[in-house]
């Protein structure tokens, strides 16, 4: 689970589409961010991380992943450029796995106050 | 929400069980870690937060919280002797809130890999 939680960091600073959908369920659920209208199955998601994966970012972690059953949580800062200004996104991901080690559940928690403008 | 989850790390550094029970709706449900038991309402919530205030430990936040919706995810970092051993544990914990504003549940995220024993 932390190695998924690896890879979704890496395929997040290549801007890789491809990379990030190999690690989800058919059906998964995404709910980013949490509070928002959840995005179910392959179609919705591939939709949502295209603007993701659209927008150059870097992304480190944030702390330890913690894993343990079958779920890990783990802090991220994603840093772009949004308006011309130099932003940073901190946030905690929370994903749920099948027993294939796919992720069928993705929530990502971060409000305004985790929004930091330079 | 991020006071509330203040008050939890202050409450734990005294060791002040009133003060954490305080925090938690009657009907409120505690897993930690993450796929034990969970525990359900005030007694057996208190039975468990009995056995951890009575540890001596030091608390800190690892990150930022973030709170959005009606939940809020952190990290911390707790310091403790186990067997005369300095061990730090490092966790994310995970609050969801009533309209009251008292915690109905909280999940701790923590695996092996993050007990660290000096």
């Amino acid at each position: 689970m932390t190695a998924v939680a690896e890879r979704y960091v890496q395929a997040l600073n290549q801007g890789d589409l491809d990379a990030v959908m190999a690690l989800f369920a058919a059906d998964a659920c995404v709910e980013d961010p949490v509070g928002s209208e959840p995005r179910r199955g392959t179609e919705a998601i591939r939709g949502f991380f295209q603007r993701v994966t659209s927008t150059p970012m870097t992304v480190v972690h944030d702390g330890e992943p913690r894993a343990v059953a079958n779920e890990v949580a783990f802090g991220l800062k994603l840093s772009f450029t949004r308006d011309g200004k130099h932003t940073t996104l901190s946030v905690i991901d929370h994903f749920r796995f099948n027993a294939d080690g796919d992720i069928v559940a993705m929530r990502a928690f971060f409000g305004p106050q985790n929004i930091h403008v330079a």
